[in-house]
Parts: C-alpha cells; structure tokens; sequence
C-alpha cells in the first residue's frame, strides 16, 4: 500500500517580490509521513520549501510545490499511483489576478474590466495611499482526486476559525460527501497550539475526537492499515 | 561601535489563515552580520522567522518580528541604541484593510466607505468566485530611522526589478536624500541568483558596483570601519 501526504501551505504570488501564503507548519504531516514510515510503508510526501519535513528515509519520497497550479500538476501522476492521500497541505483559496492603485478602480465603470487585466511591471509601484488586489478562486484539487483515481482512500482536512463544533462537523460532513473522502480531520484554529490539536476524525458512521498531533497521526494510521 | 542589521521579509496578516509576504531569504543580512562579527563588532540582528540566521555568537543578539508594526516597535529603541543601522529588510509597503467578494464591492456607490471597514470573521469565505482585498501604505520607517537617532549611520537598501541601470541607481539617490542615508545598496532582482548578487554602493559621491553577496557584505563592513 503506498501512501500519498501532503502538508504545508501554498504561495501564490502578486507580483515578484510579494506573495499571499496560507499559513501551515506542516508538522501534523510529517508526523502522520514519520508515523507511516514506522510500520514500513513507502510514504510519498508533497510538501513545500517553509514546511518541517521528516528525516531523509529509504521509503520516504518527498516532492516540494509552491503555488496550488504546481500543486495540481505534481499531484495528478502522484494520486494515480498511489492506493491512499491524506491531504493535510493547507491550499489557497485565491489567486492574485490583477493589483493597482485605488484611484484606478474609482475610474473604471464596470469592476468587471478589471479581471481580465494583468500586472505588465515586475514590481508594482508602491506610490499610492491605497491599493485594490482582484483575487480569483483556484480550482478545489480536492475534488479532482476521485476523478483522478477512483479507487484511491482519501482522508480531507477541513480548518475553520472560531466556530461551534455543530457548524465545524456539518462543514466537514458537507466535504466528505462532495469529495467522496473516506475520512475528513475537521479542526479549529482557536484549539490547536503548541501542547493540544484538537480535531475530529469524521467519517460516514463515525466522529472521533482527539487531543493531540500524535494521536491523530495514530488513528489516521490505524484506520488505514485495519480498514475499519 | 554597535551595528545594527535588519534582515528577512515582513508578513501582513490578511487574516488568520492567510497573509501577504515580502520575500526575502535572509541570506544577504546573514552574512553581513558575520562579516562584522568576524571583527568583533557587537550585532544586533532583527529578522524573521522564516530568514536564514548566523549561529549563535556571543557578540550576537537576535530579535523576531513579523509585521511592520512589530518591526518598527523593536526597531525605535534599537536605533537610539546603535550607531550603525544596515536595513536591509524586505518591508511590506501595504497592509491589508479589508477583503470582501465583488459583487459587495460592487453594491457599494463610494469605494471610499470600504476602507473603513474591517473583516469580523476570522476565516474569510471562500464562496464566491472573486474576492477584492483593499491594502493601504504602511509608515516607510526608513524615513523615520535619522528622526530616532540622527547620530546614526544609515545604510538603505533598494531593491527593483527589471530596470535599467540608471533608474535603479536614479531611484537609490532619491532614497540617499530623502532618508538621511550614508550609503543605499541599489539592486535589481533580475540580477540576483545563487551564483551572483549584482549590486551599487550608492553614496552622495561615489557608485560602487558590486558583484556577489560576500563583495557586498566586506565593502559594506569596510566603509563602515574605515568611514572612508
């Protein structure tokens, strides 16, 4: 059984000297990628340059992406070779289409225009009081996976902020049924620090609350290896 | 003589899972710092979490920031107390205000009325098809550093991309006067890779070109010790 894990965060860049990043330190992925390669299994992890990684390993294959179009390409090949992904990697949401000063938008009549436009300077100019960024949404890899491979076991990650765990569960029901995941680790920013990661492992029939990085890196094993 | 060094880049949170990032590998200010401490100078080096760092050293000291604001609260006291301040911190020049979808942004009549408004949720919706996010300028602390301390040995840096010579070092003049500087270190993106770091020593009477970041790092240290 070969295993597919991604962690981190993808950067999409605004121009080439500033990028918008989603925050992730990819330590729940190395650990859940160490926990794997324990019991021996070819571990292959898609991660990027920020992220913590595991110690160099015989079984262990690591692949380093940066925005979530390097994500899709590297992924695809990947997710049809391998029999599970679990797919920890925070992927931004939007993508930079066109920045410029706020008096430049005042002028357009049709915001519209502005989405087909493109930042012809390498740098842009940093002269106005205030700017206007247009951010467009990038394709959600995560439903692709099933289409990509049908017979693939996907475990989803859902992050919310803040929210009650009746809104956090009926979210990452929500994604279960819509990706076809075996699996969706919903979690809560305002619970995961240094000591605790509080999450719910939340399958068709199942919800199962844990405590910490560890723990959930142990279950998302188990519940691999013994298909249960 | 105490030096000051400002290395890596700065992070605007747009919000709790997404920010905007100014690269910068640190790897510049590294050395510069090495190389002051190779004649033992006593350094201060404020950076980044995300920048390369020298190792420990018992003339070292090590101060993390990340947004422009914390930045510039460690730097005030920090420059009162140095007589050299080598910037060479990639800063944001905006900070996010607010983001919403189009279809808000167009219901608006005064896109002024935006700007005043701030994002209650912690985790932005990813919804609609476009998000807009607004930015504003954030306070060029160079200009301020001579202000703080007007004893201080102000060393700027400029960094463009994909210029012609004579803007970049055009830009970098305007920058010497403006901010008080003895010395602005004028480089160009596009002329920057592992191999090579092309760059000018830019001062009042003098254009120094430069060729790789040890070059930069031992002429910076030497007009520095030598107040040639």
């Amino acid at each position: 059984m070969k295993i597919l894990i991604t962690s981190g965060g993808t950067t999409e860049k605004i121009d080439s000297v500033r990028s918008i990043t989603n925050h992730s330190t990819g330590r729940l992925g190395k650990m859940i990628a160490e926990t794997f390669l324990e019991k021996g299994f070819d571990v292959t992890l898609v991660t990027t340059a920020a992220a913590l990684k595991p110690q160099q390993h015989e079984h262990l294959a690591i692949y380093q992406v940066t925005t979530v179009a390097s994500l899709a390409e590297t992924l695809e090949p990947l997710v049809k070779s391998h029999d599970v992904l679990i797919h920890s990697m925070a992927v931004s949401d939007y993508t930079p289409v066109y920045m410029t000063d706020l008096d430049s938008v005042k002028e357009v009549s049709d915001l519209d225009s502005l989405l087909t436009k493109t930042n012809t300077e390498s740098k842009i100019s940093s002269q106005s009081d205030y700017q206007v960024l247009f951010l467009k949404k990038t394709p959600k890899l995560i439903s692709l996976v099933k289409k990509w491979n049908p017979a693939i076991t996907l475990i989803g990650f859902k992050l919310l902020v803040n929210v009650e765990k009746e809104q956090l569960l009926s979210v990452a029901k929500e994604s279960l049924l819509k990706n076809e995941a075996a699996y969706i680790l919903a979690n809560d920013l305002s619970q995961i620090n240094e000591q605790q990661h509080h999450a719910y492992l939340v399958s068709s029939d199942d919800c199962i609350e844990l405590k910490t990085k560890a723990e959930i890196a142990k279950l998302i094993c188990r519940k691999i290896i013994d298909n249960d």
